[in-house]
């Protein structure tokens, strides 16, 4: 295993690209914010395995934090990132400065209604906005056959998913499954603000997650019994304060009353002054 | 000279222009709303010249036309325009219909702030987020090395480079020469709306602009003094009612009180119910 290459600029990252196509090879994407973790070398390998190059990505976008949140505390670790990288065999990472990716004067974005004005939407009003722009931009300078997200971030392959499909971006979008630590917790680089009595707390999202699929199972089909029993769970923790919590349909994200086939079950709920956010997919078994 | 393919979807089309690219051509794209007149054709020449493969485009994009424009009225001559790309050599037309182009819940836009607000922008509110937002498609179904646009739209021109250097779009823009009637009027399918009186009124753009440009060479660089001999000419004229008249900065839109280098004249008119743009480079020569 070769150490990776890693690039600065969009000029020579779409060079590196350019010359993989070329060459008649394919190329994944997997792009991050760094604090590189179980979850995104989930993805990485996922990539590696179904691409000839792998071309990881690692900018803290400051355009998808709103103002008030967490974009300076965002935990930042490039050395080893580089490491994680390495481990998987990624041929290419791109580490852009925000100066690199958005010029002065810049203002075009891209934007999307309906998907992003639910659940984190709602919460979060311009964080879709800086989320769809830099996709779209790393999207064109890499020029990926597939890109690969987290489950974990389910509304936003949702909402990248469209964008593709409204946009006609030529890239495979691929959902890869959440990453939990042994005790169900959902890996995220946001775990690492937690105290650890917080970190304890912080069970009750995948715990009430677990406990809608069970009611699911014994024959509960109405999403306000299931959501209530969520929240009830949630509610018994102290530190905890929920955005959200509901149950949609997996693509429109709009409220479900009964679960027919498929549906989502998404919540945001902050454990002292961390944002953590869990999913499932409920009745997939 | 061989008849172009004409492809009706966004997956022929795509497929037509990766087959090139695998084969090492470049692509040089020309989009259009059709009814091509020697404006367009002027484009594809120049195309044609500077590219292996030419696709030209042809689709009346509905939302760049805001509530009570003339999408009804606006000329369509799909077998008059397979002429014109047969005339200059195309090799594929992209002729989609409107639902090909805009599925059934497609809700991300490419929007655009400061550039779009002045000039036309600040008439047609909603006209450059649907330019950008076709643009942007037309640009993922084709993948082309060049694209090429007329002077005409001057602010379109603008507008489309700054997206590419915004969202980073792996395409060259060329802006290329308007061209005019022997009479001095800016080629434009709008043109046809004009009766005969209506013709002979719509000279008053392209003489107001000369006026400046005159004006100018006299050492008249104050841009206030030009825009008021251009309103005065235009304002002679009883069919006509000034959107706007402007002297601007090439690159920024922004009026300038004092042409330095060079800036841009740029006006739209209405002759009776139809409105027409044309615009002049001052200092250029």
């Amino acid at each position: 295993m070769a150490t990776p290459e890693v690039f600065k600029t969009c000029a020579a990252m779409r060079e590196y690209c350019d010359g993989a196509r070329a060459g008649g090879m394919s190329v994944g994407f997997v792009p991050t914010m760094g604090a590189l973790h179980e979850g995104h070398i989930s993805l990485m390998r996922r990539a590696r395995g179904e691409n000839d190059r792998l071309v990881v990505s690692i900018f803290v976008n400051p355009t998808q934090f709103g103002p008030g949140e967490d974009i300076e505390e965002y935990p930042r670790d490039l050395s080893g990132d580089l490491d994680s990288c390495l481990g998987v065999d990624a041929d290419a990472v791109f580490a852009p400065t925000a100066r690199e990716m958005y010029e002065p004067g810049a203002c075009t974005f891209v934007e999307q209604s309906v998907l992003t004005e639910v659940l984190c939407g709602a919460f979060r009003p311009t964080h879709f906005k800086g989320v769809l722009t830099v996709v779209a931009k790393l999207f064109n300078v890499v020029g990926p056959c597939r890109a690969y997200f987290g489950q974990k971030d389910y509304q936003q392959c949702v909402v990248i998913r469209r964008m593709v499909r409204d946009l006609n971006v030529p890239v495979e979008v691929v959902m890869c499954p959440i990453v939990r630590e042994p005790d169900g917790i959902a890996m995220s680089s946001r775990n690492n603000y937690l105290s650890q009595e917080e970190r304890s707390d912080a069970l009750c999202l995948s715990q009430a997650l677990a406990i809608a699929k069970k009611r699911l199972k014994q024959g509960e089909r109405r999403s306000s019994e299931l959501v209530a029993a969520m929240r009830n769970h949630i509610n018994n923790v102290k530190s905890a304060t929920i955005d959200y919590v509901a149950v949609v349909h997996p693509d429109t994200l709009q409220p479900v009353s009964v679960i027919e086939d498929r549906a989502v079950a998404a919540l945001a709920v902050r454990i002292g002054s961390t944002r953590l956010i869990d999913n499932a997919i409920l009745g997939d078994e």
